[in-house]
């Protein structure tokens, strides 16, 4: 069984797994802070299934791209509830996770979260209708550039919280789009738990202590820090 | 927003919805009684969210087919919700609920939950992508009338917790047939607070005391008294 955690945006959602079925899901994208929601709603969900944390086999988690502080607040439940209990964990990424979801409706899926700053985080993927083939690595990158690399032929099926934005900009310069259906469009604890049983196939299982986030651009807070290094070092 | 409940089959799940978007969903597909799991789920997933009862317009439920057992949980909790509060209520098709679950995937969609005795609680319905149109009315039927009716060209979609029955079925009488992927095959509550969006826009919402379910087959125990009443007149 796999308990999974996904704190990525604004929605926050906690899962288990057996194989690929879900046995159980919370979901919630009410706006409450993760750090007050997310534990609770792993115990009472591990409750209502009449199972305990030691039944777990690994404990997985969206490590990025994401919010900084939702993508801690996941990691660190997580690597609290395996350092406790001696579980491996699985941290994947956010957009592969997204993929899953749409893996079955075949074709090109573009996964998009609101990166701010006139960018998005972004992966490509490849469906056949069951496996996904990653096509490009998980980046930040603007819509132009993003739309300038896709060729503007093949339909690009948009997931995520940045959807709306990449649907819009897709219509502008039209390449075919299609947004993933409402119940299919945001990050949930399934598609956690999907990518990180296929990563687990693959022997992608770290300890409490090595799951780490990747948050591809630097923090705000760590931008203004070099920022005030760089014209210290000026002046 | 509508607060939907599905209790048809062994898992449960309620969720909150705004139009189409799902806010909230609890699911379990764990075996527990509903009738254990199925308030105390309502009632963290609304306290999660930071809402509160009385923010909800329609509280809607899965009327049938299902389980009796099943069914009357979550009819009488829906009831109970509903009365309390004064909100309308909106039962709908177990069967359209879960077809609104693979309407994004188009074509033709075959629903279907184990009826026992060599038989499923069916709806066929077409999707053109984003609405359905219904094909049949709800009934119990065996697999053979079934997949004769079925010109055996058209690929059916299959989805529900009859959906391997029907699909080993097809598979064995040449129909092409495809099983909706496991995050979406079984009936959830998204697929009722979808169906009852569209029920409601048609004025299908009615009162706690009018609520009701929809068996299609008589009960265990109606058909045992009937057998009884058959074999006294006998006499």
């Amino acid at each position: 069984m796999i308990l999974a955690i996904e704190t990525s945006a604004k929605a926050a959602s906690v899962c288990l797994t057996q194989d690929e079925t879900l046995i159980a899901q919370s979901y919630q994208n009410s706006g409450l802070t993760h750090s007050q929601t997310i534990l609770p709603m792993c115990e009472q969900m591990l409750k209502h299934c009449g199972a305990a944390l030691e039944q777990v086999d690994v404990i997985a988690c969206a490590a990025g791209p994401g919010s900084f502080t939702g993508l801690r607040i996941g990691l660190s439940t997580a690597k609290g509830l395996a350092w406790s209990t001696g579980k491996p964990c699985c941290g994947v990424s956010t957009l592969e996770a997204m993929a899953w979801q749409a893996a079955h409706m075949g074709g090109e899926i573009l996964c998009a979260m609101d990166a701010r700053r006139g960018q998005v985080y972004n992966a490509r993927f490849f469906s056949d209708g069951t496996t996904l083939t990653r096509l490009c690595e998980d980046r930040a990158i603007s819509l132009a550039d993003l739309f300038q690399e896709i060729d503007g032929k093949t339909e690009q099926i948009i997931i995520g919280d940045g959807a709306g934005l990449c649907y819009n900009y897709g219509e502008g310069v039209q390449c075919p789009v299609r947004l993933a259906p409402p119940h299919l469009r945001f990050q949930s604890a399934w598609g956690v738990a999907r990518a990180a049983l296929e990563q687990s196939r693959r022997g992608g299982l770290c300890s409490a202590q090595e799951l780490s986030a990747h948050y591809i651009r630097l923090s705000q807070a760590e931008r203004e820090r070099l920022e005030r290094q760089k014209q210290e070092q000026n002046c």
